[in-house]
């Protein structure tokens, strides 16, 4: 084994984009391990797809199985050891030393903080979603002109012991919403409307996204957008991360960095603005695990025109916990195999190749969201 | 040669996009190797491209000749057999057991259904454009008001014995048409203007364009659309699949398959979406011969996100059973390529390869398109 | 070493899209070597990119340092030598034959042709960039009349000795202008707003810029457009060469070659508008800089659908000569890399990839802008 292959094998990473391991039975197994809310056609197979042939090849031995085994083995074998066992096992083999978890979605079937830490042994911190926070301040009862101060108040309590926060205007909105921060005038009249309407479960009004995304701006800690690859529940085009340079640019004082998240298929253009713009990061999280056998060729194309400061490692694992133990094992052999072949052709050095490889996988969350080492 | 190889060369592949082979003379062969109808510069030949190249490498030794024979050479080896003999090879090398053939385009100058069987000895079926049987009902002559249930009756006769239909309404309009159905007077209207605009050879009206592609859903067959790649009636940036994502949701109630045809350079945006919607299926077809040597990345980045049963063989040939060929014999050696490195990585089963090459190859078109083995 | 090696590492480029290399000293070196205006974030180096590491791997031994010095290290050896000495060193180690000069941009800090030719001792042509002439006759102080016939002695006066035009209209307006030219009633309007703004130091001014394009059009030089990857005073998704095709359609019965450069992440949407269409050319020029030890993906990418000549080599260098020497070498490299897996894999004869990478890297330069060759 190489040296880089040993060194990533090793690397404590920092996971800073997640969300919990479930903590109920999955019994609709391979409905979370599609991105789909759709069922499939009949006589299809979630497991025929990379995410299931990686999930047969690599979690299987992790469960105690062989390599390959049948779906139906690998599920009767889940089963029978239970959620917790699985849990324990995969967030181990993982090797993630740290997890930004982000909690807005679905938050009843998945563990929390505590129980992160307590199955994976991880140390576990905090990324808020602000339209989780604006939906519990409207459902929790107040005016339109009350939502603007108690939505801050809210945000600061919760940012309190958090990391972060995120939004999923692209889900909501596109990313080609009005990049200017709207006047307080505007989000009283739209946040009037919005508790008028009868349902403050999902905010969707375009000028109270932008005004949560600009009071999670100038909150200065890290910012994350969902970009690219996701549900249906997006227009894919209008989630292509080009789509916020304007946005990137009016955002430039505050120096709040900006996490652009997944990006699949526009991960090259994500690079671009890392290059181009100082406070742009990125990932390809979700796609490394969804890409399975061509996650070696997702990573080597985010290695092209972005610093290697700006780039970090993330699963975006939701659920099974086979997610987390994929996302950081495909990663790894993504890295392992993109570096190396740098480094084979005589075009880095290795010792280049590692440092580059714990930046992404571990310094340069540390860096960007001002984390302790872990102990 | 790996059982993967060996399984891949002996697979009865389906192409479920196709067109006849050529009839007459190939005297412009050159012209017909382009998806261009410009001319190429002076001094330039169309066989200095990847697809001329392929011609040169694996289509000469099937007419007798040395690889890499001088374009010159070629074609007058070709004269020299004549037409006949010339798809005679090309069609039986190909080791395609079953043609969906798509009639509307030129027709003139190609083989029909009976045509491509007896000189390929494989079993052909009908794929109907719906533009072309627009364009027969109305230069028919009809009133506005008989146009629609004209078409209705005539398309339904078409479809007695035929498979699917197809709409290139990406080169008449591009693919952000509006997505909802018209309404019949609508219908009405937009007929009248085109009947008494003296000339019914072509059907660009985009409500018209709606209603045949509505027709198309109704009709619960697989409905293909031409995506991406294509000669220059078309407008690139607004044939990508992802301007028809509020379509695919408007017909999802129907169930019925959309096939997304070539989508290059937007194959991972379709495979994305065939990903996300129950009903979309998609190909590399065309891509696959005009990247000849780059095929295997092609085929290599359409099988990342997509579910193994969304995914489709063809050729896209028109005209020279070159194309035919080339067709199946670079998507051969390209998914044994790819393919085999996820076998030889440690990171598919053989078996599980195998498997897959036999869906996209052939199977995921029996099942969509209900057709019956082959003898 | 292979034929093809031998014959790409002996080759006399032609480099058809370049800057002049730095006249003063490199104290901004990091700054050099990025497209971005922008400072990095706190305690991020620009060396730790692919440009960096390829500096540090392939420059240092032309400096006459180890391969994979440190930044200081190599920063020092370079003060030490001077500027006229690394020039000269890494101009001549390129291996480029004949350069073609655009001086548009920031002229003071580097060598003019001249200083290019003296430095390197190759043959030096010039490109005039549309704007800068534009800018010099409003500068000169003219009436709104006199502007267009100013300008258009200008530049004749400028073609006198050029071998091309340029234009920036992507970082000016981006590629979605309207395509059609301008009436001259509407340019003497335009003009006079321009002239009585007070400022003529930059012209954006639509009209303006559409007559810029289209006078380029009418002296059937060579117009060359820049095309996506650039500084962040573009808009990348405005960037897309397809939105050009409307233009491109309009300008075809002049027949004037249009140059589109760079065209990252957009390579292949360019190939296809080389396919498309007789007069569109492409090269993948700074982006084989910047994505370093990626270089040969990108180069493969772009060798698909496009004729073999339609592409051309350049380096898009401007002030540093690393960017001139990087250019080329990994040019060679990347070409010889791709050109040499096709041979291997039996797809291509060696005979026929030396012919591509001469093309590529020479002779299409010369046919399209009428090069003699160099002595």
């Amino acid at each position: 084994m190489s040296e880089l292959a040993e060194a990533v094998q090793a690397l404590d990473l920092v996971d800073h984009h997640v969300h919990g391991a479930i903590s109920t039975e999955a019994d609709d197994f391979e409905q979370l391990i599609s991105e789909s809310d759709r069922p499939l056609p009949d006589g299809l197979s979630a497991f025929d797809s990379q995410l299931g042939f990686a999930i047969r090849r690599w979690c299987a031995p992790v469960l105690g199985l062989e390599p390959h085994v049948s779906p139906e083995d690998y599920l009767a074998a889940r089963r029978e050891l239970g959620t917790d066992d699985v849990n324990r096992r995969l967030l181990h083999a993982s090797g993630i030393a740290h997890y930004l978890l982000e909690t807005g979605y679905a938050a009843d079937r998945i563990l929390d903080l505590d129980g992160m830490s307590l199955a994976s042994g991880a140390t576990t911190d905090e990324v808020v979603r602000l339209e989780s926070v604006a939906q519990q301040v409207a459902g929790s009862g107040c005016t339109a002109a009350e939502f603007a101060p108690r939505f801050a108040e809210a945000l600061d309590e919760r940012l309190a012991s958090a990391v972060g926060t995120k939004t999923v205007v692209a889900y909501r909105l596109g990313l080609d919403f009005e990049p200017q921060q709207p006047s307080l005038r505007e989000v009283e009249t739209a946040a009037g409307e919005w508790l008028a309407s009868g349902s403050t479960d999902r905010v969707s009004d375009p000028v109270l996204l932008r005004h949560l995304i600009w009071a999670g701006v100038e909150r200065r800690l890290p910012l994350q957008f969902h970009v690219g690859f996701g549900d249906p529940d997006l227009r894919l085009h209008r989630a292509n991360p080009l789509l916020l340079t304007e946005f990137i640019e009016l955002a430039e004082p505050y120096g709040t960095p900006l996490m652009l998240l997944h990006c699949y298929p526009f991960h090259r253009e994500a690079g671009y603005l890392a290059h181009a713009y100082r406070d742009v990061y990125f990932d390809v999280g979700l796609a490394v695990n969804y890409t399975g056998a061509r996650a070696a060729a997702i990573v080597a194309e985010s290695l092209e025109t972005a610093p290697f400061g700006k780039l970090l490692f993330s699963s975006d694992a939701w659920g099974p916990a086979e997610l987390h133990y994929l996302g950081a094992h495909l990663w790894r052999r993504a890295i392992t195999h993109v570096l190396g072949e740098f480094v084979d052709a005589g075009e880095w050095a290795e010792a280049d190749a590692i440092r580059v490889a714990t930046m992404i996988g571990r310094d340069n969350a540390r860096r960007v969201y001002g984390l302790s080492p872990v102990a």
